[in-house]
């Protein structure tokens, strides 16, 4: 490895990060009409007119907020102001205060639009809410990312066969099933259940926090992972027999579904190698707060990045792919989404970091190049939502309730952490 | 069947229950100098001077007298009157402020011994408090009952295999593994769990009541009972694996070991035909409560009865054996114990009830008789505890922490209602 190149990256990396994404969020997301976050901007940036937020885009903008402020980028304190008031607003209008919960999709005015109670923008809720106070010693977001937890225990805690149900009516009875998702379990959610639980135990220290995200990890790394491969399986019935992966009526763009398709071609061999290299580093980040050792782990994670970087690779034309085969022998879709793009900078300096292999640092560098080069747009600030194999833009909107900062801010953050962490090292 | 035989079983049991066991309860039991219920009371009736008051001892009197004025035997008020004192002192002095829940074991002064929250002890909690706000139609019970209920589901649903964890420290802390009990799940918890949340949903109607006891249902009859035999299976690891059964050091009674033994002989291969009978009828009234036919358990309740009738009836003496092996081949504890024969005595009349087989009433004809022969003590009022396989006393107590009503009050009060309904059915 070389110094000098690591030293590039950070400075490319840094400069994206405090020129552009930070000033396109903090210059304009803020309503000043209606309150709220606004979260749809168009390819130049500007308002897209959607008459739409969304509890996802709202979380997730206080977690970018809070994160970027608790790595030291918070230069002029406005991250501080927007996600005080994005907490508070969320309380105020977005809570329901009958049966507890967040709805899940509002209009622009803030009328809610759905009323549903999703586990996927709860475990968001309780992901930002505690990356929150534990960013700005603010006890309101711990408060409630604690009731949220609680609720996801009592509601959607599943005691027959372990892990969580996932879509519910506002009071809380379980949604039908099929395309309604009342009788799935998901990779999807239980990672990101994992990724909350992570932030929840680190800003509360409760032991109960601690015992749910170990019993979660428990529950992915022996249900929810290919028990050869160790990819991440998309969808399960209840008793965790494999479930064709279908589409919900309640998405929340991650899962792209051809036009008119309501379950994927592949439904049964289908696998994400965002989404796995995703839930590697999340895992890893998890034990480190659990102050565990990752050694029990490390096969599951060689397997799994393996297959990532063999299969998920572009090295034609750099960048990752959207997904494939679980043995990997097949690319389905050879399109770039951004987010995949984007665990996978974290994702491949936290794997030289743990396991040493230069290839990581090659795979990085692939990624961040095709990210610079073809996935920003630089001029505007944020990332384009998808690209041909290529790079040619295919949606070139800079957010909509669905894409918003996480997957971006999050990864020039934490790639600017790990790459302090590599440049320690070489010292 | 001849009526005659039910009108006199009943003329028995009636006597038994309005002029015995009830005037025995209500003339003894609120502690005059201290508060709380008294439940400890030796051969004769005369208080024993244990310096011990239990939460399942308090819980099981709630729920006794409750369950006897919901059926019209509280002719004189006093049920009512000793069990509405009896709520209110558990809510102002056994429960716990702070972490919330109830604690488990107190001396005389009602000062607590063991401030452990132990799952058992709170499955008898919902029941009785939500048998007596249906009973009496005060709200305070119901509302304790919803409030560990939610403990419950928050700090002993276990989310990576499903059902429950049973023992936790003051603050909800998993208790250890081993004889501590926080590595195992029983049967006994699960069925009584399963109990209780019938009795809650019974209460409240609430759609998260029902959902947690269909899934506890499920939990049970595929993974608790035998795969071939169907009998339950007493103790598991949190994945499920069938675990030896040890003592734990938190005891409440059911579960005899020989003095100085740690671990059953026959730990793996150990079944209770009173515990087998008392999940049948417990999941037949779950499914009445649920408004679910029992068709789908049919097979389940069959094997599991013809093992009891088959196996667990003692035909030369009279009366139902402690415990045998699983094939049903051996009776390792061939005593005779209280609580077994009072499940008997209910499940027999509802195995008749559902299907009609004569042989069922041909064992109520002989535990009723061995009960009322040999286990009534009808001088004092009260059954003895247990008693060797031709009827000589071992233990005659009336009562301890464990021992209470519960089980002799419900077998007089429910065999009383099967038999009204055998009545209907004969006219």
């Amino acid at each position: 490895m070389v110094k000098n190149q690591v030293l590039a990256w950070k400075q490319e990396m840094e400069h994206h990060l405090r020129e552009e994404l930070l000033p396109f969020w903090v210059s304009r997301c803020w309503d000043e009409k209606w309150g709220g976050y606004l979260t749809q901007w168009d390819a130049e940036g500007k308002d897209s007119h959607v008459d739409e937020k969304s509890l996802l885009a709202h979380m997730r903008t206080i977690y970018s907020l809070s994160l970027a402020a608790s790595h030291g980028h918070d230069t002029d304190g406005q991250c501080r102001v927007l996600a005080e008031k994005g907490v508070r607003f969320a309380i105020d209008r977005y809570w329901d205060p009958v049966y507890g919960g967040f709805y899940w999709l509002f209009n622009r005015k803030n009328e809610v639009l759905i009323d549903k109670k999703i586990a996927y923008g709860l475990s968001f809720a309780i992901y930002a809410l505690s990356t929150y106070t534990k960013a700005f010693d603010d006890p309101l977001g711990l408060e409630y990312a604690v009731k949220c937890f609680d609720l996801l225990q009592k509601y959607a805690g599943e005691t027959s066969y372990g892990g969580y149900w996932e879509m519910f009516d506002r009071d809380w009875k379980l949604c039908e099933g099929g395309s309604k998702g009342g009788d799935r379990k998901t990779l999807d959610v239980h990672m990101h259940l994992m990724e909350a639980f992570t932030a929840l135990y680190a800003c509360s220290g409760e032991d109960i926090h601690r015992r749910k995200l170990e019993e979660i990890i428990l529950l992915i790394t022996t249900k929810i992972l290919h028990p050869v491969h160790k990819t991440g399986i998309p969808q399960f019935y209840g008793d965790w027999s494999v479930a064709p992966q279908i589409k919900f009526d309640i998405i929340w763009g991650w899962d792209r579904f051809a036009e008119g398709e309501n379950q994927k071609s592949n439904a049964l061999d289908n696998t994400s190698y965002g989404h796995n290299v995703e839930f590697f580093w999340l895992l890893s980040e998890a034990l480190r707060i659990l102050n565990r050792k990752s050694d029990a782990y490390n096969p599951i994670f060689e397997k799994l990045l393996s297959h990532a970087v063999t299969y998920g690779v572009d090295y034609t034309h750099g960048g990752v792919y959207v997904e494939g085969s679980i043995d990997g022998e097949q690319v389905y879709d050879d399109s770039k989404e951004f987010w995949q793009q984007a665990e996978f900078l974290i994702g491949m300096l936290d794997a030289y970091l743990a396991f040493g292999d230069e290839k990581y640092l090659q795979v990085y560098e692939n990624v961040h190049r095709f990210v610079f080069d073809k996935m920003i747009n630089h001029e505007v600030g944020e990332w384009r939502a998808l690209l041909k194999r290529n790079g040619d833009p295919i949606w070139s909107h800079m957010s909509h309730s669905w894409k918003v900062n996480y997957h971006t801010i999050r990864a020039a953050v934490l790639s600017l952490d790990r790459m302090e962490k590599l440049l320690v090292r070489v010292k």
